[in-house]
């Protein structure tokens, strides 16, 4: 029996959509108010989920706790209270929209997870705006 | 890299479940309180759901601001502070049940993206009833 | 020791805002979009809040199946998929602004409960708009 | 058209993960606080989605009542407000995880639906920690 | 300039609801389902609120992180994965109602708070029913 | 009768915590992370709670349109998509904690309301830190 279990966390960053390779003017165009020079920032929640078989011995498919501090060491310790253009590496060659920080979240975990497991990773910038990236 | 890009927008409109080829007892039986010839109301919530490839010179998929308006010219400025029995076209031939609006929802916003972007739609009734039509 | 017991219940009901001592266009200008003839609706959320003192037999200031059950008799089942307007003696010649919905409410209610126990209702209209009323 | 129609319910119950097969110390290492032979408890929320094609007479896929009644009859008629290892016989030798009650529930409602209706649970054990199973 | 702050925090606890000086007929009268002797459990929130004057010095009534650590200490340390009744002293000979649950919490918290701050709790034992203790 | 109307809006910010008439060594010890001079950020909810009497002749205490307008123009223009620190004027001598943001939203609203509505402003940092302030 396949299940897929997901956890929520947050973290708390300011960023600034910018395309370095693209002029101001072009920029402020494409990107308006999200990309004042000054920042700006968002509560992010993110959900991982992981679907497997559930290990008969305990009834889970992975634990939670272990899942919990994967997403801790690889997105929580590195994203929270910080400047993702700045501050993250991940992001010093690429614009840290909803999409691409999804994108990045799922490879970090994604080498931390085993082979027969299955990633999937919501991202929400706003209550209204959320993004969902599976590796595809 | 493809990824899914949601957007939540809402509106608040008055509807009766009713279907004019039935009776009258017929209608009631089938739509109980949900049938009041005097109608009732919801809060609705629509999440648009669009899945593709991220552009990279944004880093989006689609432009949020995009899809918002979108959603607001195909669904909110239509159908919000709206009988939708009496005063939207869509509805006139069609009982406004959750499946039916998201239906209509879908159709709408469909012919108004790219063919290379999948869609999806979630439309909440109620916090606790819900349905998800993806043009299947 | 004085303790305030909340109930949340909901109701979903269609509503047009309209003073009929008034004019058509006087109603237009001060209501807009909530003035359309053929009704909106919301899914309404009520909180009923008592406070007393704590009955030590009980460790309950009101046992919150009684508050549920008197929520139920005094609004639920007179409000839900109804159209406020037309089928709540209540509203047969009051405005029902969330202002007014909260204040015949609390009246309703009030005189259920025993005199030591004060009352406060709040109401939300959409997840944005919310009145509350005190008695005061 | 193919539709998801989908109904949140609650139940509260308490429960304890723990393997009869392995000894106190395993069960501890495996569990920890979840293990506690005291018991604890969760607000569980449950969200079945049935998926299936509109009928054109009603503009249902299933009655929203039909299912909230199946809902009721198999899944918090018997779980709430009870200890799932001691009191749910589905758990007499089955360990009360998150995983193993979505799978329960699961085959507790297919049983109800027509064969042409797919389902799926989804089982959020706090707001944090949720799975889901599709029978797969 | 006098600012209420709030912290939330949660426990998943198990609890019956049981008056040891009644007999078994009367607790189960008064009580009902809540009085399964094999316990059933809930998700709490607890929101902690405290007001008092802000230091010009950091721009806080009382700093997050300590407000944080008196919750952890006096409440999630001691409640969090526990049969209140069992486990947690302070119910050995009060029955464990969201009002009482309250009552212990305020007090507990109120011996680790300056005297120029006042306190006041909220307890959601499920989405809708909650209460509120303030030490009158 | 003397009704509360609350209108909630968001914004989404960056700010730093720190006192430039301290050290950067006592700036770290008393802020933290939240002292991380590349800025962090957050989606601030806002709730303007308005209460006066009913007008009669509307059924409204206060037009929420206007409520929302004011909101907008003296809170979510200015602080929207910006850095709090170094975009706001408000900011330039004030830490931007939570509970000067709620003083500096109080005055700005109070001064556009009629002297018979009393004000209260909270403030949501995060969904599980938030502040009030009333003027007091």
């Amino acid at each position: 029996m396949k299940v897929k279990v997901s956890r929520k966390a947050h973290f708390n960053a300011a960023h600034r959509l910018h395309n370095p390779a693209l002029s101001d003017s072009e920029n402020e165009e494409l990107f308006g108010k999200c990309n004042n020079p000054n920042w700006h920032g968002h509560n992010y929640d993110v959900i991982a989920t992981v679907k497997g078989t559930i290990d008969p011995k305990t009834g889970y498919v992975i634990d939670m706790k272990v899942l919990k501090d994967i997403m801790n060491e690889e997105v929580i310790d590195r994203f929270d209270h910080r400047n993702l253009n700045l501050d993250v590496d991940d992001f010093q060659a690429m614009n840290p929209t909803a999409e691409n920080i999804a994108v990045v979240i799922w490879n970090r975990m994604r080498k931390r997870l085993n082979d027969n497991l299955e990633l999937s990773i919501i991202l929400y910038e706003t209550e209204r705006n959320f993004v969902e990236y599976s590796g595809e």
